[in-house]
């Protein structure tokens, strides 16, 4: 049900021929009230594109009353035209839906440097519209894949009120350029700031420790609404609590349908100086080409990890460090640990735990491996 | 000849047994004097190999009479026995050619973690000294190999003077783990500290600016030794030039013979407002996955040059930014510019131009794709 589930939500997803397959990709979620509260966390990369420039100037306003989403096309490094055609987008669905164009944030996903096919899309987001329904969300969950192999929802209840929730993504934040999309319904009553701090909490926790590729889209966007249409008001943390669970939920769906990869790799930093130095030493192991290509080949390559924590300015002593691959400590005090031959990396969930003993913080970095597939899915994406 | 084209010098490459192929693994590089003046830069990795602590205590001196080389293994990662293995190699070496073990810089090449088999290693060192010859380079610069296809020596021929140097690495500066190792040899006179920096500013705008895949080795050395043989003193300028130019061609070697690659990728970003800005968008152009696999595909896909260095913190103005994609200019001022087809992308050689309109320095910064081919000599290397 995903967006759905919660009170007050109708979605709908719709095949509009933006997508040389015919599959669907128009989808429009609809927040019916009573309230309106929205936050959202859109990409750093200096080249936004024209649905996150507009969606910014909406979410400004800590409101929105309806998401329009299309796969097919990014509209990313379109110039002003781009920009007019995701304007002329939100302004099409608000006149159909009866609401202001301000409250309709806009989100693409696709291929960069290529105008949208605005007769299509246009007419795709008045067939959405008509098509808008309390059992909807599954479908719109749909109309947003690109290279996804399966759609991505969650839900999850709280004491009379509950978080629905839809990803798109095959990579990942930093993601792939083919984007990730997030929108995220709950029938909980929420102050615009609030709901803004808890959505950056879970956020913080979930997609942005998620490290497929390393590469940061121009079109990334998670967005949340609340209508407080079941009547309960839940304490901050009670929200980021329920927030944080859905977007792992859907982070963990991301991760295990990246592009290409074999395996899921946790890689856990602990006894760090400070979370961020976890997180420094986490991401420099998740962006490393050897390390990753070794763990596809089923190599419990451990000085990889060295040589990959090792050009981070994160506080260790070389010669302090220990890693554990699956439970066997390969590597004890910078030096040889236990044999290498005893790691089994069959196994499509990989856990590296990497100990600096130099503090007590600790965080956790997921990643995928580099294949022989993520190769070609992404060297043939286009062409 | 490499190594042994300048005067004064003399060199050897032997198979120690040290790799399963039986191929050569072991390389003595010899300076005759009369002068020893040495200079080096080494890795930043915070897990120097054992050979790399040895040779910058060596260096601190500023003097070396040899250096010993061996593929088939790191020596990193190997705590204090790797470090004494290192250790009772310069002695030995220093004890066949009757100088002092501070007068022998080490450097290895191979898997990280896992100690040497020094009984071999010893003996191909001394069957390398009987075998010293200043017909010796190429030997030499074969026993270096690891993954290289081809071994990759450069001469540099000068008023009176020359420099010679052999380089291996099948990976860059950033480099694969499989190590770059660079001796140059030059019998021009030199005064420690001018050698110094002369290496330094040839690397500066070399090996430095080459970046493969973005990974430091734990083992990357550059040695240059002078001897004064040819009784010239050139400038430091001139000393500089003649590095340099060694270094280049080094550099362009390895870049040619990287692990896997199918295409070379010079970017160039123009119009920086400093060189420290172009350097940073060309890196992160060459370590995004995604432009790499799409350079591989023949895909012109300059939507990830735009969100490549839209991840920098680089100075400039997104919609002033064009891209140049062998010769055609398929991005202008951020936007759509002329047709991607009109790109051909079937030879070895890709140049990217990046104009960020936002100054007067420019950079260029050497990478190759990333292909099916990497990922498979990379899951396999050590397994």
């Amino acid at each position: 049900m995903s967006t759905t589930s919660p009170k007050g939500f109708s979605a709908a997803g719709v095949a509009a021929g933006l997508k040389s397959s015919g599959d669907p990709d128009v989808a429009v979620v609809l927040n019916t009230g009573p309230d309106d509260a929205a936050a959202a966390v859109f990409t750093t990369n200096r080249f936004p594109a024209a649905p996150v420039q507009w969606s910014r100037q909406v979410l400004a306003g800590q409101r929105a009353r309806a998401v329009v989403l299309n796969s097919g096309g990014a509209n990313a490094c379109t110039g002003p035209e781009g920009f007019q055609d995701t304007h002329a987008t939100a302004e099409h669905a608000a006149g159909e839906l009866g609401i202001g164009a301000i409250d309709v944030a806009v989100a693409s996903t696709g291929l960069i440097g290529l105008r949208l096919p605005m007769a299509k899309l246009v007419a795709g987001v008045t067939a959405a519209v008509e098509k808008l329904s309390e059992d909807g969300g599954a479908d719109a969950a749909r109309a947003i894949m690109t290279t996804d192999s399966v759609p991505k929802t969650t839900v999850q209840q709280r004491d009379g009120w509950t978080v629905g929730g839809m990803a798109k993504g095959a990579g990942m934040l930093a993601p792939s350029l083919a984007t990730m999309l997030v929108v995220l319904t709950t029938d909980a009553a929420a102050d615009p700031d609030v709901l803004q701090r808890a959505l950056e909490a879970a956020t913080a926790v979930s997609f942005e420790r998620v490290d497929s590729d390393g590469c940061l889209s121009t079109n990334d966007t998670v967005i949340v609404l609340a209508n407080g249409a079941s009547g309960v008001t839940p304490s901050g943390e009670e929200l980021t609590e329920a927030l944080t669970a859905a977007a792992t939920d859907l982070a963990m769906q991301l991760l295990a349908d990246a592009e290409g990869s074999t395996k899921d790799i946790a890689i856990t930093v602990r006894n760090a100086a400070t979370v961020e130095d976890a997180l420094t030493a986490g991401r420099a192991c998740a962006r490393n080409n050897l390390l990753k290509t070794a763990l596809f080949g089923n190599d419990p390559n451990w000085g990889r990890v060295l040589a990959a924590i090792g050009t981070t300015d994160a506080a260790f002593e070389a010669d302090r460090v220990d890693v554990t691959i699956n439970g066997v400590t390969v590597c004890r005090g910078g030096s040889i640990g236990d044999p290498r031959e005893g790691v089994d990396l069959t196994g499509r969930e990989i856990t590296i735990d990497v100990d600096l003993r130099a503090g007590g913080e600790q965080a956790t970095i997921w990643t995928n491996d580099l294949s022989i597939a993520y190769v070609h899915e992404n060297s043939a994406y286009s062409s």
